[in-house]
C-alpha cells in the first residue's frame, strides 16, 4: 500500500503489509521474536509506524499465550484507538489483565460509541467498577447508552456532534465552531434543531462552506431527514445506511428529541458482519469468530450438528421401511445417496439465494408469488437434465432401462421439492419472526433426504425391481 | 420511519413503507393498479413522495411485463437517480426501450461514477451511440472509466472532486469553494496536491471550518494518506476503507497523481455484495440476483449441480465396492447416509469459518497452522460426541454391539476428515490464487461423503458384519 508519510519523500514501501494490507507473516515473527528475547525496544521500533488497525491486527495474528508478553512490550502503543479496532475476543482477553481505572482510561479517550463496545462487554462487576473510575460526564454518557439494548441505535451511536438552532445564519455556525475548541472534530454534517431540540434539518460541511455567511441555515439545510430511532436494530441501521447513500444519521428518541448521531465508518463493519453472517448461520458455525474460545465453538457447533443427526435418523428411518427392496436389490443402495444429495445441492442453492434476498429486503410480499414460481421454473429445468443425466449414466453402468427411469423420476421429484422448500421455508420463518438464515437448512436438508430415499425406494417397490 | 418534510408539521406517516423501509404490497398494487388502468395521473402522484432509492426498488418488485408501462407513466419522476440506484438487471431492462441520446441524458447528470454503471453493460454499439450523444468533457471522462478493468476502482471513482495546492491557506481554499459554482457540493474532504498534482495531505471539512483562515492548509491536513491505486481491485477497495475507516479517499494513478475520488456511499453496496456473495457462491447459486434472467440461472446453477452429480457418483462408487456387504445386511444401507451426512454437515461448518476468515483477510500465512489445530480439535470433540451419541441411539434401535462400534468409529473418523478437509481445501485453492468460496464445497463434500462411505462399509466388511 501507498501511504506518504512526507510530502517531499517518495511514498515508502511498507514492508509490514502485503499487497492486501494484511501483516506479513515474516512481520508478525519478527515482532513476537524481539518480545521472546526480552528486546521491548526493537518491538516497539517495528510497530510504531502501524497504523491502530494493524496493531490491533497484530494482536489477533499473536497466538493467546503470547499476548500479554505483547502488550507489556508495546505499553502505550496499545492505545485506545487500537482497542476500538480489535476483534472483542481478543480484546475481552486483554482487557482482562488491566484495572477498572487503566480502562476508565482508555474509555475517557474514545468516542461513547467505542468506550461503549470496550465496557458493554464485562461482567456487572467489573463494568461497575470502571464506571466509578470515570468521571461524570463520560460515566453519564456511557450508562445511557448502556441503558439502550444491545445492537440497537442507542450502543451504536456518539453524543458527541454538532446541532445549531435553525434560526441561526451560515455565519452564525462558523462563528460557533471557530469558537469552541472543545466540540468534537468528527463529523461530516451538522444537524438544525427547533426550541424543543428537534432535528429539523441537515446541512452537509461542504453547503456550509460553500454559502456565504448571512444566509440562513434552514435556507441550506435539507428538509428530509432520514432519522434513527434510538431503539432501532442495528442490521435495520445499517440497511438505511446503505440504501439512502447516509455519511451521518441523526439518532431520535421517542419523543423525537435529538439524543445523538450515527456515522457511516461505525456502520461499515455491521453491514459487513451482517451480510457475511448468512453462511455462517445456515451452516451452524454461530458468529463462526476464529478467535472464539475453543468451548463456545464446540458447542455452538455441536448443538446444531445433534440436531441434525435427529433429522438425519428420520430420514433414514424412511429407508428402514424399504429394507426388503434393498435386501433384494443392493445397487439400490449405492444410487440411493445421488438423489437425495443432488436435492440437498439444489435445496441449498435456492436457500442461499432466499435468504440473501430477504436480509437485503429484495424479497417481501409483493414479489413473494413471482420468486416461487421462479425458482419452480429453475428446479423444473434442473430436475429434467440432471434426470435425463443420471437416467442415461445409470443404463450406461447397470445396463437396466427400469432402474434409468425410477432413478430420473425420483431426481426431478426431490428437485422440485428442493426448489420449493428452498423458497416456502425461510420465507415461513421470516413471517414468523424467525431469522430464516439461522433454522431454514435443517428444514430443507431433512426434506429433500426424506423425499430423495421416499420417492427413489418407493418407486423402485412400486415397480418391483430386484436384481 | 420518520421523515419530517417541514419542520412546523408533525413527522407524516409514511404509508407506503413499513417499518423495515420496505414498500408496502398494497402501495405497489395501488401504483399499478393506476397504471393498468391508465390513470398516469394518480400512478405519479403516489409514487411523487419516494425517494430515488424507493422508486428503483418499486420497479425490481414489478413484474418484468409491466415495468415498461410503470416507466411510461412516471415519465420524468424516472430520473437520473433512480437508474443509478436500480439493479443491475432490472435497470439493463429499462434503458434498451431508450434510444442513445436519451440514455446520454441520464448519463450526463450523475457523477462519473454512476453513469459509468449505466453505459458499461451496455453491448459495444450502442455504448458507442450513447458516447457520440455526449458532450465531450462527460465523454473523455466516461470513455477514461471505461478504459479501467471491470470492479477495479478506476471504474468506482467520481472525477468531480476539491484538489487545492499545498501552498494555500485555509482562507485561500474557502474563498475558492465560494467563488466557482460549477464545483461539486458532494465531498467530504479535500485533497492537497504538489505541483506535479501528487496528493500530499486530506483535510477533513471540519478541519477547515475550524481553522482561522490565515493559516496554511499544509498546517491543517492529515500527512498519512490512504491512496487508492486506479487499478485496485474493488474488493481490496472495500477492505481498506473498511479497515482504516474511510469517508472518502484519493486515487492515483501509476505516477502517483491524483485521478479521482471514492467515497463511503459508493463503497457501501460493494461491501454488502462481497460479504453476502460467499453463502452463493459456496452453494454454487452465481451472484444469487433474484432479477438475472432465468436462462442465466439455470445455466450457472446447473453447472454447478453438474459437477457435483460426477463427484457423487464417484462417493456412490465406494459403496458399488460394498455391494455384497450390504446385499448380505441390509441395514447398513440405512446408517450409511447418517454417517457421510453428519460429515458433509461438519465439513460445510468449517468451510463457513475459513472462507469468511480468509474473505476478511483474518486468516492469513501467520495464522494456519494455528487455524488446522483449532479446527481439529473441535473435530476431534465433535466427532467423539456425535460418535457415541450415534452409537448409543444404533444399539439401542437394532440392539447390535458391533454395529454399534462400527458406526461410532466411523462417525469419529469421517468428523476428523471434515475437519482437516474444511481448512485446507479453502487454504491450499487460496495459495493457487483459486477463490476458496467457488471451489471449496465440490472437494470438501466430496472427501465427506467418500470417506462416511469407506470407513463405514470398510470397518463393517473388515468386522465381517452380517444380518
Amino acid at each position: 500500500m501507498s501511504e506518504t508519510e512526507l510530502p517531499e519523500a517518495p511514498a515508502p514501501e511498507q514492508d509490514e503489509l502485503d499487497e492486501d494490507d494484511r501483516l506479513r507473516p515474516e512481520f508478525v515473527d519478527a515482532v513476537l521474536d524481539a518480545v521472546a528475547e526480552g528486546d521491548d525496544e526493537a518491538a516497539r521500533a517495528l510497530v510504531e509506524p502501524l497504523h491502530p488497525a494493524d496493531i490491533a491486527d497484530l494482536f489477533e495474528l499473536t497466538p493467546h499465550e503470547d499476548r500479554g508478553p505483547l502488550a507489556k512490550a508495546l505499553k502505550d502503543l496499545l492505545d485506545a484507538d487500537v482497542f476500538a479496532e480489535m476483534n472483542d475476543y481478543v480484546r475481552e482477553d486483554l482487557i482482562d489483565a488491566l484495572t477498572p481505572t487503566e480502562v476508565a482510561d482508555l474509555a475517557s479517550e474514545l468516542d461513547t460509541d467505542d468506550a461503549v463496545a470496550i465496557i458493554e462487554d464485562m461482567d456487572e462487576a467489573e463494568q461497575r467498577a470502571v464506571l466509578r473510575a470515570l468521571d461524570p460526564d463520560d460515566r453519564a454518557a456511557i450508562e445511557e447508552a448502556l441503558s439502550y439494548p444491545e445492537e440497537s441505535a442507542g450502543r451504536l451511536m456518539q453524543r458527541e456532534l454538532i446541532a445549531v438552532p435553525d434560526h441561526w445564519t451560515v455565519g452564525d455556525a462558523i462563528d460557533f465552531l471557530r469558537g469552541h475548541e472543545e466540540l468534537t472534530t468528527d463529523f461530516w454534517e451538522i444537524f438544525v434543531v427547533d426550541a424543543g431540540h428537534h432535528p429539523v434539518g441537515t446541512c452537509q460541511l461542504s453547503w456550509i462552506l460553500r454559502t456565504p455567511g448571512n444566509i440562513a441555515i434552514a435556507d441550506v439545510m435539507k428538509r428530509e431527514q432520514t432519522l434513527i430511532p434510538v431503539d432501532m436494530d442495528q442490521e435495520e441501521v445499517a440497511l438505511r445506511f446503505q440504501k439512502y447513500a447516509l455519511i451521518s444519521a441523526a439518532v431520535v428518541d421517542s419523543a423525537n428529541r435529538l439524543v445523538g448521531m450515527i456515522t457511516v465508518d461505525d456502520i461499515v463493519h455491521i453491514i459487513q458482519e451482517e451480510a457475511g453472517e448468512d453462511t455462517l448461520l445456515l451452516s451452524g458455525a454461530g458468529d463462526g469468530d476464529i478467535n472464539e474460545p475453543i468451548r463456545l465453538t464446540v458447542r455452538t457447533r455441536l448443538m446444531w450438528l445433534v440436531v441434525n443427526l435427529g433429522t438425519a435418523m428420520i430420514a433414514s428411518s424412511v429407508v428402514g421401511v424399504f429394507e426388503s427392496t434393498i435386501a433384494g436389490f443392493a445397487t439400490l443402495a449405492i444410487l440411493m445417496p445421488i438423489v437425495s444429495g443432488m436435492g440437498g445441492n439444489a435445496g441449498t442453492q435456492t436457500l442461499a439465494v432466499v435468504v440473501r434476498a430477504i436480509a437485503t429486503n429484495q424479497l417481501t410480499d409483493s414479489n413473494t408469488r413471482w420468486m416461487v414460481m421462479r425458482e419452480l421454473r429453475i428446479a423444473a429445468a434442473n430436475g429434467a437434465a440432471l434426470g435425463v443425466l443420471i437416467g442415461i449414466g445409470t443404463f450406461l453402468i447397470f445396463g437396466r432401462a427400469d432402474l434409468a427411469l425410477v432413478i430420473a423420476t425420483a431426481m426431478f421429484t426431490n428437485n422440485i421439492t428442493a426448489g420449493l422448500g428452498g423458497v416456502l421455508v425461510p420465507v415461513t420463518l421470516d413471517r414468523m419472526n424467525i431469522d430464516p438464515a439461522v433454522s431454514s437448512a435443517v428444514f430443507v436438508t431433512t426434506l429433500t433426504d426424506t423425499m430423495g430415499f421416499f420417492s427413489f425406494l418407493g418407486l423402485a417397490t412400486l415397480w418391483g425391481l430386484h436384481a
